[in-house]
């Protein structure tokens, strides 16, 4: 049988597998919480070498997966199908620095950037975080006199997970008022212009080529309003977080103000790197290092825990279950926790443009669907807009919640009370449902959902759950195949609005009249 | 052959048409991009009578539904769905007022609000307006003293529809400094609170009911918040925005200052009553009578435009040809305009609350899928996040592209044309695709989108934006034979939550494994 039959027999048994309800299944086996959930410390030291000496607990993450429909018959399966797809051969690539990224020759070595991974590539990464934590010291010690703001300026991945760590841990206060900016819309620039003194910002321009039309655009566009505002040397208030740290120079940076990032990490996996300068100018390079200790427990975890065990893989099965063989298009996060409000964006891009794919490893094209649509928002503020459509609609959509035991807040006990009891109840509706004669009033239930319940969401928790995602991604993609770094889908869109800007092509009828009537046509 | 038979048959006939490619369809009829675009000026009076003197030209609308699938013949078979299912007849019910909301037996009468329906709701929302006018002017002028800052209170409906507006229509600057709060977690007021000085703000508490749990908490917290920094009559500062007048004035709130709006108006529909109090306080009550206006016009349209020609109608049959026939499970919204940033979080509620639903108005169950999944972002950024998916992945998503000719920002007008070059550079990638021999370099196209481009996204233009999505809404719940103005499906997890303070009830073992994990066992 050649593996292609393996695969395709273990799916076919998987498909033919009795399918219980919710409320059957935890029926039929009184272990099925212990079987499906679990908890990962954050306080173990995670033989990261970036920062392991922690002075406090940093609490642990409760993964409960109990309320998906996944039983021992399905994970026994899914196990077979991680060994038929080489899930152990891959991961060991992943951490060993191979180019794992085939397509385009890389490897993809952001655990590096935690400490977790092959031992010079770990040794680089702390040489650059070093070299950032010199710099972002000095500016804190006004090397480069009082810096009130920094506008941050980059897109995807060099502005979603900045903007994400900067909302989730600031809160009580940053050390530095940051901005960040993606959009080529100019009203994007315009607002954080607005509330910066220009003689106390600096600019960090993210861009791992150095070349992103948004944001090379964007950076012109802010010196100009330095420039414009008094400021003499524009380009001396500019640092630099690129992996082509000789376009920056060349563009008009110091050197010593350029903080460059290995080729070997994706821009949707660069948040570790330097572009994670404007979330340690925030909350300062130590929390930065403790974001990192916290994804670096993960990558352990991931690294060594064997099988369904294995939490990130054990979440790409019920993944695969509801992608593959139930047809969900879709899956959707609520973090119950208005700090996470940022955090549905930043999993849609980890996801989709990971795995949002249509060829295997090899080019060849997959014969299912790959990656669903991730969407999502925060509770309480989503039961009151679209849960309706969960409780009553006819789309199945699995559900993540998360949580924090731990209140982000100063104010009366009774709101934190409030969001996690809601929070929890929504995953117990979801399954229970009610019956009623009123068709209407009935609620189907036997709807799944996954519950991520951490202590605290300090930097380390955050770090751990985007680490945990980011495998998560990556066991789904060595379950389906197909190579999770690449991202060829974006270009032919950037060629086309180039071939309109140099106005010699001819496009199809709508877009000619689009063109017209915004007056772009020559 | 009964009514239900005519509509299967319709159904039949319609997924038996051929599927020609979307450039096979433009080969196919040198009058596709006339007969599936048009235009709607808003610069015409709207017989509305709320404002109808402007004082310049408010452009208008364009809607090219030509990039999608339907042809001249899938726009004939839905135009008999439409009569099958009685559209006239609905849509006479919505405009006159009738019990429409069938489970609550209530009307559905936001378009009175806008000035378009039976003319004793007009009226009677004409002096709720005037009332409200008369407030907000009182307190521009000083009536309660020097106002900075409104704290707005809101969850849902109360909440989604005022932050979009003001986001979207402030940029320049708003005349009171406006903070949306929606979430329990009290991680959303206290940010709010940092912002605002207590001397010089004002809380609008804005329920239908005047009884929804995060709301009431959150405007206790407010008042303590007031009080503990010398405010001595805290009750003084709020103003009630609420379909239950006499709660709030019960609450405490006096009732010169409680803005009622009437209970025909669904929280999802309730922008343009008295919810969009803050709005008016930060862009005038003028721009907010604009903002009625250009809604109105869309309403004129929709109750008098017949078949295909009506355009949230024709968007609607786009719409369940993507969900009924080809299996969507989602529909995107792209603004490539900075300021709709929150425009598909409107419109999640919006569609999903209101046909998230799987019953019939008759309360029998539906015989297929009814609201997919809204999600979207902006562009360009979303280019950089989720289009590798779109252009690239296995999930099939319609996609609607929202742009203003105009821009927003006085910034280099380079950044405008960048970005509405890259919004339909991307609906032509999407149409054409690309071949390549290297499966990871192909782009399949023949994926449809429909683009949305208005002149200049004023108030009027916001406010039509909004109404077309309102009556696709309500196209698309004819269409499938459902009340759109009910939401039952969100009751059942209230009631668990509830069940879960009083203590007193028994969970499935993964809801009491979290409830005693976050310490809310007894």
């Amino acid at each position: 049988m050649s593996n292609q039959q393996t695969v395709q027999a273990i799916w076919d048994r998987l498909k033919a597998l009795p399918k219980p309800t919710l409320a059957q299944l935890f029926a039929q086996d009184a272990n099925r919480l212990e079987l499906l959930s679990a908890r990962i410390e954050l306080g173990e030291d995670s033989e990261g070498e970036v920062e392991d000496e922690l002075a406090y607990n940093l609490g642990g993450i409760r993964f409960d997966w109990s309320k998906t429909h996944l039983d021992a018959a399905h994970l026994a399966e899914f196990e077979q199908l991680a060994q038929a797809m080489d899930f152990d051969g891959r991961r060991a690539q992943l951490f060993n620095g191979e180019k794992i990224n085939n397509t385009e020759g890389r490897a993809a070595e952001h655990t590096a950037m935690r400490g977790v991974g092959l031992d010079t590539s770990v040794e680089e990464a702390q040489a650059l975080h070093q070299r950032m934590a010199s710099l972002v010291e000095a500016i804190h010690e006004g090397a480069l006199g009082e810096v009130k703001h920094l506008i941050h300026i980059g897109i995807g991945g060099s502005a979603l997970g900045p903007a994400l760590a900067i909302d989730a841990l600031t809160r009580d206060g940053a050390m530095v008022d940051v901005h960040v900016v993606a959009n080529i819309d100019g009203c994007a620039l315009e607002q954080a212009i607005l509330a910066c003194d220009p003689a106390t910002t600096l600019i960090a321009v993210a861009s791992k080529t150095f070349t992103t039309t948004e944001t090379m655009t964007n950076a012109l566009s802010a010196l100009n309003w330095l420039r414009e505002n008094g400021v003499e040397d524009p380009y001396g208030r500019v640092i630099a977080l690129t992996a082509a740290p000789e376009k920056a120079v060349e563009w008009g940076v110091d050197e010593t103000r350029v903080l460059p990032f290995p080729e070997s990490v994706g821009g949707r996996y660069s948040l570790w790197s330097s572009i994670g300068f404007p979330v340690a100018m925030a909350i300062g390079f130590d929390g930065f290092a403790e974001f990192l200790e916290g994804a670096a427990v993960i990558d352990q975890h991931f690294a060594e825990a064997e099988g369904a065990a294995n939490l990130p893989l054990r979440a790409a099965f019920a993944d695969q279950f509801y992608t593959r063989i139930m047809g969900a298009q879709t899956r959707a996060c609520f973090a119950y926790d208005e700090r996470l409000a940022l955090l549905p964006d930043y999993l849609q891009q980890l996801e989709m443009e990971s795995n949002g794919k249509s060829v295997t490893f090899d080019g060849a094209p997959v014969d299912g669907p790959t990656a669903p649509i991730t969407w999502g928002g925060v509770g309480t503020d989503a039961q009151h807009a679209v849960f309706q459509l969960l409780h009553q609609g006819t789309v199945l959509v699995p559900v993540d919640f998360i949580a924090s035991v731990a209140a982000g807040h100063d104010l009366d006990p009774a709101h934190h009370r409030i969001l996690l009891m809601n929070c929890f109840a929504q995953g117990a509706a979801l399954m229970a449902g009610k019956a009623s004669e009123d068709g209407a009033r009935a609620y189907p239930g036997n709807r799944p959902s996954a519950t991520i319940l951490v202590d605290d969401l300090n930097p380390a928790a955050l770090g751990a759950l985007i680490a945990f995602h980011e495998h998560r991604t990556f066991a789904n993609a060595v379950l389906l195949g197909i190579n999770p770094f690449d991202q060829f889908g974006v270009e032919l869109g950037k060629e086309i609005a180039k071939s309109i800007d140099n106005g010699n092509a001819t496009f199809d009828p709508s877009t000619t009249a689009l063109l017209a009537e915004a007056g772009l046509a020559d």
